[in-house]
């Protein structure tokens, strides 16, 4: 009963033009000739999964050059898999497709898959063609990792340092611009606002730092929502809120366009996929010893405290607000 | 940037009220409180993957019983896993809405999930709920097999019988009947068909008898189209047509509505999700008995042959059909 796509953006000539050079000739993957394929997950390591759906419209725009799509993609699974303290291995890919997306599409698309896959050390398992109405790609990306390595979200203890990687809010600004806020800033840095949307990276610190971390999550909802469902409706986070990593270029865009963007607004707002983590004091300096190794900017914003809510450090209450559900 | 869906169905109540049952509480679905999760597949087996979308108006009709598309979803992937020889073990949904799809859509789709998961022993891993205007649903479903056990589609051997399980043919007529196609056929013998184009049941033989099959592929696109990837363009089969399982009644009712239905239309449509398989002669008697042991009808419809193509006991030629390509 499967619909066939149209002769030409068939599924064969997609599968053997564009999506059989992303296998890597990996054994388990089958050449993608089989129905199924196996993952080479080493003994003694977890298979960690996790998978999203970027729909058109919602997750980006109908213009967003290919090349963003396949890095958003990429982007939002791998912090989630570096989040929870492991590698990433591989990935399954369900692309539906409607008639705006035609074959040059598809391989600027994959072409960036491709150096993507290189850059991860990942290979694509197999996946899934159709048709449908509205343009969509779901994505099922494995890791690996011990299983006395996997972190949880949930599970901060009091006296953790809060941590905070890279820099948050150049994608919100990216998006602003995107959206036609009209904001008084030079040409050369709107590009580059652009461009930490349009391409965001995830921060794989998340495996490379798993046995002193406690609990971790990637920034996909906003800094207050996300650090919220750290702390469980059962612990609080003291902030230094001058500890937030901006960058002095963002503080000064806020400082000359208050009226249309503030500091709450770039707090609140996810799609920078930094991730926040909590650890206890004794590993501060092996914490940043990585951080120095591996090339990633880190920043204490606080610790985790026993009163329920987000504080400043005179213990203002900032944020008190009800956590909500996950899927995976 | 997530489009939250509306109040009356929002991701929340989804996740609390439906999919929480579905995790069975075990340790790697974080209780879907995590961004992602992690399979507990046994040490010195390998994790097969397959993943398959559904979607309305493709792959069933909007009107469909909410358990039809339950039972489809797990049809296709279980029997891809069982054609690869392994055993089901847990699976991951995304799922798009549409404003068509309400919660008591989703109840009855998810009591069935529920039901479907207590028959086949698996459990919901995670997952991603979205909004789009065409309703689909993704599923991606995690086996093990030892690698040793891990079966290919194109492996078969010079002079292997060609096994069917069950009956085929049964989905067709259901599908025809429920397309308005005028047929000659008794009310009761109407709704079993029916039943069986809208409740396929996956044949889960592959992960008991992998030790003794070859080459197996579940039927999806045909009797012929299936058979034909097992021969890979590179051996042939020599098919007893009168072998191939197909049920008295199905036999009658094509005798009696000859210029609407024939046998070629049977073996040319897929949605019967029985498995095709080849094994060695010498392991005809322990393939039999296994079958009986799990109460699984098999069927020796052939053999593979060095002339390349599918061809009649009197080596006429049946089909000569290229093949086409998959992907996972």
């Amino acid at each position: 009963m499967k619909t066939k796509l149209s002769e030409q953006i068939s599924e064969k000539l997609i599968i053997n033009t564009l999506l059989k050079k992303l296998n890597f000739n990996k054994l388990g993957t089958f050449n993608f000739e089989n129905d199924a394929g196996y993952l080479n997950i080493s003994k003694n390591y977890k298979t960690i999964v996790t998978t999203d759906t970027l729909t058109e419209n919602i997750d980006f725009f109908r213009n967003d050059p290919p090349e963003s799509v396949a890095q958003k993609l990429f982007c939002v699974n791998l912090s989630d898999l570096s989040a929870m303290g492991s590698f990433p291995k591989s990935y399954t890919l369900n692309i539906s497709i409607n008639s705006n997306i035609n074959i040059y599409w598809l391989k600027k698309f994959t072409s960036k898959l491709l150096s993507l896959q290189k850059k991860y050390n990942v290979y694509l398992l197999g996946g899934d063609i159709s048709k449908t109405k509205e343009f969509s790609i779901t994505s099922t990306f494995f890791g690996q990792a011990k299983l006395k390595n996997i972190i949880s979200q949930k599970n901060c203890f009091l006296g953790d340092d809060i941590w905070v990687t890279g820099n948050i809010g150049n994608s919100y600004l990216g998006y602003k611009i995107l959206s036609n806020t009209k904001l008084k800033i030079d040409k050369k840095l709107k590009d580059a606002f652009i461009k930490s949307y349009l391409y965001p990276n995830p921060c794989m610190f998340g495996g490379v730092a798993s046995k002193y971390i406690n609990s971790s999550i990637d920034i996909s909802d906003g800094f207050y929502g996300d650090l919220n469902k750290i702390l469980n409706n059962n612990l609080g986070a003291k902030i230094n809120i001058k500890n937030i990593p901006i960058t002095n270029y963002l503080k000064q865009i806020i400082k000359n366009n208050l009226s249309k963007i503030n500091l709450n607004n770039v707090l609140t707002w996810g799609d920078d996929y930094q991730l926040i983590f909590t650890a206890n004091k004794k590993y501060r300096n092996k914490i940043l010893i990585l951080g120095k190794k591996n090339n990633i900017k880190l920043s204490i914003v606080g610790s985790i405290i026993e009163d329920n809510g987000i504080f400043d450090d005179s213990m203002n209450l900032i944020k008190n607000i009800s956590s909500f559900d996950h899927f995976c």
